[in-house]
Formats: C-alpha cells, sequence, structure tokens
C-alpha cells in the first residue's frame, strides 16, 4: 500500500519557522519524534508519513496565525482531527506541519429551539452528544469512529443513520473556515436554508482540509426519538435483502438505519463481540418515531421483509441490548482486523443506485472468490478473508479487505480487487468513495469518476490556494 | 427599483456573431424587439433590461456551442427558463444574448427504484410531477410558479414543501453544465450520497448562471404520500403560530408544510380566491404519511396549536378542498398585487433561526407601520398595503409591499423598509434570501451576510469565468 508519488522532495522545517510556532505556542508546539509519529497515520493501510512538526492550536486565531507563518514559509499545512480517516488524508506525504485541533474542543452553544449548535471542530461526535443528553436532541452523524466534527465535515462523512438523517453535507448549516491566506470567514448563518450567494459551505464539506482549514462549525441537530427500535433479520441471499430496503424506501418509511452485514462479517462479529447470530446475510434495522409510528413501521418492514424470504425478525427492545447490536456493528472492522493476526484492513467503500446494489455485490462476490482462488495458487499460505458490510438505503458497501501487508501477492491482488470494485461501480452510475474521500488513496478513482470536472476543481484549488500548501497531494494530486 | 449600476457601457452584438449563431441555430436564434423584450423582465420590480438576441437550443452541444462563441466575441450570456426569477436575475444588464432553455424539456430518465430522474433544464416543476403521475413517485420543491428546474436549482428554490423535504440544495444530485468555455461537465453521478472531491454540485446549484450553464440535471424524487391531510388553523397572534411550529419541530413531527399567512394575506386571498377564511394569523398544515401516521401527526399539533390559543382546525380532506387552499396560498403573490391597481409587489426574502421568527416577525410589522404612516405623512394619496406570509417551519417569510412604483415616496420607503427587515434578520443570524436569490437586487446584502466571505465568492468566479461573461453583475458586482 504505497501511496502515489508525485515527485515531491522534503525539505527541513525552515529554523525562522519553527522559532515563531514555538514562540507563538510554547510546548504546543512540538517536533518531537513520538508526537510526529502519532500525526503520521491514520486508519488506512498507508505507510506512515510524519509531518515535521505539530501545532496544538487552542482558537480560531492561533490556527490562523500558525497558517500565516506557515504560509509565509511555503511549508504544507495537514489539519489533524482525531486520526480515523481511512485514506491517508492526514499522512504528511510532503512533510510541513499538522495542525492538530483536538484543543479546540469547546461546544461553543446549543440553542434548543432551533435545532443547532456552534462547536470548535476538535468536538467529537460522542463529546457532542454527551453535551446534548438532557436537552432532548441528538447529534446522527455516525461513521463509526469517534471522530472529531471537524474531521467529519473535511471527509463529507456519514455512516449509519445516513439513509434517514443525511451525511455531514446535509448537517451542516455554517463553518468557519482560515484560509490559505489565514483569513477567516464564516460561510453562513444560523438560517435553515438560504439563497445569498455561493454554497460555500458545501464547498469546504468534503475539501479534506486541501481549500482551507475548518475551525468552527454550526451543525443541524435533531430531536430524540420518542421510541426506538432495532431488529435484526436475516435474509437468503443479498438480493433479498436489498430488494426488501429498495421496497421500504419506495413505500416512504423513514427507516432509521438498515446495515446490511454478509455471512462472513456476521460470523466475525459473533467471534469478536460474543454474539451468536446466524450466519447469513442479515439486516440490522433501527426505527425511530413515536411508540405508534415505530409500531407500524416496524411492522411494514417485516412484512416486506417475509415476502423476501427474511425470517427471524429479533428484536432489541431494551437499550442495553440495542447498544449491544450496534456496538457489535461499528465494531466489524475491528473483528475483521481479528480475522488473522499482523493484518491490515483495507476498507472499500463504492456507493452505487440502489437499484443496481444487488449486481454490484452479486459481480463483486464472484471476483473476491477469483481473487482467492488466484492468490492461492500464487502463494498457498495466502489467505484473503473478505467481509462485506453495507449502509444499504444508500447503495453504500464496504469490503473489509484483511490483508497480510508482508505478502505482495495479497497487497497486489488487493489493490486490483479494489480497482475493479471501483470501475464496476462507476459504470453503475455510482461513485469510488461514498463516505470515506479520495485522500490519498483514490486520486486515479477521482478521474475515472468525474473525467474533465477534475479541472474545475483543479481551478478551485488553485483559485483558493495558490501556494498549494493546504494538505498537499490529496483529493488532487500535487502540481 | 433602479438596479444596482456598475458603470458598464452596452456594446451592439458583434456582426460575426449574430451571422454564426444564425447559422448554427436558424430560427432558433432570434434579435426580434418582442422576443427581446420578452426575456428582458421577470417577476421583480426591476425595470425591463432587454437583452442583445435571443437563443434557443435544444441540447447540450447547442449550449456549448453557443457558449463558444460568444465567448470568443466576449459577449455576456444569460440563462433563462420560465422568467419567474424575482431579483432581476435574468436581466440582460449588460447587453448579451439569453440563452432560453425552455426547448431543453425532455424526461430524459425516471428510475423508480432508484427515486431519482434526470431531466433536461427547461422541464418545469409541473411538467416533471404530471410525468411521474403513474410512478407513484413526486418532486417536492414547490416555489409557487412554475419554474423550470434549471432555474429552480440556479436559485437554489425551495418552497413549502422545504421543512420536510429540503430545498434544491438538497434534492439535486448531480447536473451537467456548460462552463464558460464551452466545456461539458458533469458535477456528480446517481449515487445518493459520494465523498469524491469538492462539491460541484452545490457549487453550481445557487450560482444564478453566474458559473456555468445548468443544462441537464439529476433530482431525488419522493414516494406520492400514502394519505395527506391539510388543515387551517387560526391563531391569537403570530407568536402564538410560531410557538406551535417549534414545537411541532421539536416533537420530531415531520410536518410537510406549515405556512403562516397573516391577516392582510387572509383578507387579500380571501377576495382573490373566493374564500371565506376567518382574518388571523393563520397557518395552513400539510401532513403526509400513512394514514395512521398522519392522524397521529395531525392530532399531535392539533393538541400543540390549542395550547397556544390555535382554534378552528378546519380540515381540507377532500383532494379538490386541498387543492383550493393551496392554489389560495400559491396565488398570495397575485391576491397582494390585486390590492391596487397598477402596482408591483416587492417581495422580501428573509430567513432567520426560527427561534427569533416571531421577534423579527413582530419587529417588522411595527417598521410596516411606522413606514406607512411616513408614507401617508409625506403623500396623502399613498398607501402601502402590506401582506406576510411564511415558510415558518424554515424561519423564512415573505412581506408583500404593494408599491405605486410611480409614486417615489413608496418607492423608496419600500426600499428602506426592505434594507432594515435584512439588517434585522441578519442581526438575529439569519440570512437575506432565503429562497429568492441575490440576482440585482441584493447584491449589497450579501456584503452585509457575508463580509470577507465575498472575496472567496469573486475568487471562484474569476477562476471558472475569469472574462466575467455569464450572467454579468448578478450575485457578484461585475468588475
Amino acid at each position: 500500500m504505497n501511496p502515489p508519488h508525485d515527485g515531491f522532495a522534503r525539505r527541513p522545517l525552515p529554523a525562522g519557522l519553527v522559532t515563531a510556532l514555538g514562540e507563538l505556542l510554547g510546548d504546543r508546539f512540538t517536533t518531537s519524534q513520538a508526537v510526529r509519529d502519532h500525526h503520521g497515520r491514520d486508519e488506512s493501510a498507508f505507510p506512515p508519513a510524519p509531518p515535521d512538526a505539530v501545532a496544538f492550536p487552542e482558537s480560531t486565531a492561533e490556527v490562523a496565525e500558525i497558517v500565516r507563518r506557515c504560509a509565509a514559509h511555503g511549508v504544507p499545512m495537514i489539519p489533524f482531527g482525531a486520526g480515523t480517516s481511512l485514506e491517508g488524508h492526514v499522512l504528511a506525504v510532503h512533510g510541513g506541519v499538522a495542525i492538530d485541533l483536538a484543543r479546540m474542543n469547546r461546544v461553543l452553544a446549543v440553542h434548543p429551539d432551533d435545532l443547532d449548535a456552534t462547536v470548535e471542530a476538535g468536538v467529537t461526535r460522542l463529546a457532542l452528544n454527551a453535551a446534548l443528553r438532557d436537552s432532548g436532541l441528538f447529534f446522527p452523524i455516525d461513521p463509526g469512529a469517534d471522530a472529531t466534527l471537524g474531521g467529519m465535515a473535511a471527509t463529507r462523512a456519514s455512516g449509519t443513520n445516513a439513509v434517514r438523517y443525511g451525511t455531514m453535507r446535509e448537517n451542516v448549516l455554517a463553518l468557519t473556515v482560515v484560509l490559505a491566506s489565514g483569513e477567516v470567514v464564516r460561510t453562513g448563518t444560523r438560517a435553515r436554508k438560504s439563497a445569498a450567494g455561493y454554497d460555500l459551505t458545501r464547498l469546504f464539506v468534503g475539501s479534506e482540509g486541501t481549500l482551507g482549514i475548518i475551525t468552527e462549525l454550526t451543525v443541524r441537530l435533531h430531536p430524540q426519538p420518542e421510541a426506538l427500535a432495532a431488529a435484526v433479520c436475516r435474509f437468503p441471499s443479498v438480493r433479498a435483502a436489498v430488494e426488501t430496503v429498495i421496497r421500504t424506501i419506495q413505500l416512504g418509511i423513514p427507516v432509521a438505519r438498515c446495515e446490511l452485514l454478509d455471512a462472513a462479517t456476521i460470523g466475525a462479529i459473533n467471534r469478536h463481540a460474543k454474539l451468536a447470530l446466524a450466519e447469513a446475510a442479515t439486516v440490522f434495522f433501527e426505527f425511530h418515531g413515536s411508540p405508534a409510528a415505530v409500531k407500524e413501521q416496524a411492522e411494514t418492514v417485516q412484512a416486506v421483509a417475509a415476502d423476501a424470504g427474511g425470517a427471524g425478525f429479533e428484536w432489541a427492545t431494551t437499550p442495553e441490548a440495542r447498544t449491544r447490536l450496534w456496538t457489535a456493528r461499528h465494531q466489524a472492522y475491528f473483528a475483521c482486523l481479528g480475522l488473522r493476526p499482523n493484518c491490515r484492513v483495507v476498507s472499500t467503500d463504492v456507493c452505487v443506485p440502489i437499484s443496481r446494489l444487488a449486481d454490484c455485490i452479486a459481480a463483486t462476490e464472484e471476483d473476491v472468490a477469483a481473487t482467492r482462488a488466484r492468490i492461492v495458487a500464487r502463494s498457498p499460505a495466502a489467505g484473503l478473508p473478505v467481509t462485506l458490510l453495507g449502509h444499504i438505503g444508500d447503495g453504500n458497501f464496504h469490503l473489509g479487505i484483511n490483508v497480510d501487508t508482508a505478502n505482495p501477492v495479497e497487497v497486489e491482488e488487493a489493490e486490483r480487487l479494489n480497482e475493479r470494485l471501483v470501475a464496476r461501480a462507476i459504470a453503475m452510475g455510482g461513485t469510488s468513495t461514498g463516505e470515506h474521500g479520495i485522500g490519498l488513496g483514490k486520486l486515479d478513482f477521482l478521474e475515472a469518476e468525474h473525467g474533465s470536472a477534475v479541472a474545475v476543481m483543479r481551478a478551485l484549488k488553485t483559485a483558493l490556494d495558490p501556494q498549494g500548501l493546504l494538505n498537499p497531494g490529496k483529493v488532487l494530486r500535487a502540481t
């Protein structure tokens, strides 16, 4: 898993910058190897690429000052949240200064009547929900990891609740952003909607730190549902599960979550989380609403599922049982990681129109089987455990490809498998990445997916970051 | 109502361009005065500004060719849909060629399983819904006028259904756009969500034809609700109505529409549509869902309304009664226009956080009364009938200021009234325009609202339209 090489030559950090940032931040600026190492990796399989230094600002003004000084010295800057990105977003492949926003972790305002909150970028989603506990509101976006909201906005994250509540795209009202010049802009207001000018909020959401550094966010909140119900249903096939979800959505049932897990994933989480689910294609459902609405939704979905051969609707009625279920779901990544020792998990992320989802998964399962056979033929000691799970209501699914990075045959075959998967998804009208982002890992796929529109993206990058110092090499290849 | 003057000197259309476009389009290119006049006005109170010629392309390729030829001659281009914009968006204040997309009116594809459709930009919202009639699906965005979808995307339109279904921002999946160079790009896929690169779709949505010309759209569709119920409820005050809606939304009730109409508006539509509603602050509600869900929502809202003094929940249960109600609501603009002969209606468009809506309306009502008193003092024959209606669930409301454009006192006072209203909304954390856009009419307000972020917008404009030929003078002042 080598990050794409773009011929960049790293140069040491200018001494003047080190002095200036040390004076500005004191011991909140460091070149310590341990801290740099910590900021040089994420949850991807890419080899680490530590920055030359790490800054820990505590305010937007400090971020702006750091940016001005780095810009004056022509030094790259990499915003850093929780380090849970999956495509090498935070790797300092061009060197430079990591700007760690973890200390900007204040919830600045909660407006219960308006269903919004303004937070600093380093607040994590669990911290925000803890702060909201007594408000009757919650923040739904849930990428699994306890990522920072700044990082989630930067990668346009989503997760299990997106089918009902949308992604970061729909749930960010406004941002405070430090531009490449060090200037600070506010991209919107607390108004629910606006037609005032270009949509800068949506431009920065998903820009992966390459157009500006997000330091504050105003996000939408949602009422905690009066009632919740979660259920597990197993299906005779992935296709039957997908048909059930298509029908559910066509009926206008506002299902809150519907997560597909294949038999291998169920097996892995059974072992990891000490569950005893039947090892079959399974959908985890969750319904939110009034008690009567939840009951009606659940009954309707149960009937639809039964039509498709779904069986064993098992209800998790207590909060504890529900939490146990979703915790197991969220630990699927680690469950996959636990399938073999000393391996890494490559997580794919295509998203297709839901009518093509069953076809896409079927073709991919065949491809996985053929790939595994090829690997074993070339390298008999190897394997290639693959788990599959999907945010099925959105048409988004992930393979967890368990790769022995010491085995070049596995590494190469896993890369080719992902490339074919992306090509398949794009051919079906889909995208290379539903929620993980481009980072370093999908630069070629961006071209394949967007064609000439990549030139538009490049024009925007040049307009907003003419020196190319903001997280260089991510989203677009550095020039 | 003079559009802001930016010192532009109009020059005649180059003969070479007239010849070239005539050869390309035949009689679908014209310099006829009648056709130019038709394309020089919208529903705003601005004086007409006809283009020098009008082109009627029938394909994206033709639009691209028109753009290349205009660009080669340095001639401005103004995309034109249904001409129903409210801030002078289509006025050719710099001259040039209007590109009328009305003939690009094909529904290219409907994907019922995926709940999406791809259409040409000239398809109107009613035409799309007619095409969807038997599909079980509908397109919810409803700005009142039967606008084209291209125009609705360009102005980030919304309307009465936005509280539940979102605006054009949330309901456009992808666009085909002709850039200023004549190059054609596709901004997304049919995937429900994507984290692949910068969000070009949202950049072009709301860009008012100043960054590119939208020629095709892929939009989200929604299941036609199994059951609908509409009801009219009158309140002792606007504040009581707003409190009811805040509480409704906090309870998580997915109300489909909730429209506030003040007593003056009710009076105007009573006369215009031959209704006999009580002339009080009134909310029109609509609920969508299963029969049981609609019943439960309606009962809950009725109880919440009763707590706030709401009375006379009158149900429109038949499709005819419902249509009559919403038609009356949509004709509020014309009802207001009918309050005095030979007048124009200036429609304001602020949107504030809903917790500030009652305060904003109360202060505005006081301002209207004071303004009217001042006008009568200066010009005893004058008046200034003002109606108020609001997409109250979004915090968005409109004054319909009925202005005698022949009376400079009224014109000036109406402009000042709107300026104060916008300043009030921005001070409350809101926006100058919830759904009408900037056009010519709100250029100063954009600066007031976005401050230094306007420079970012200008950088984007320069990057994508370096010659400044796409709808010049709109959104941003021409330089």
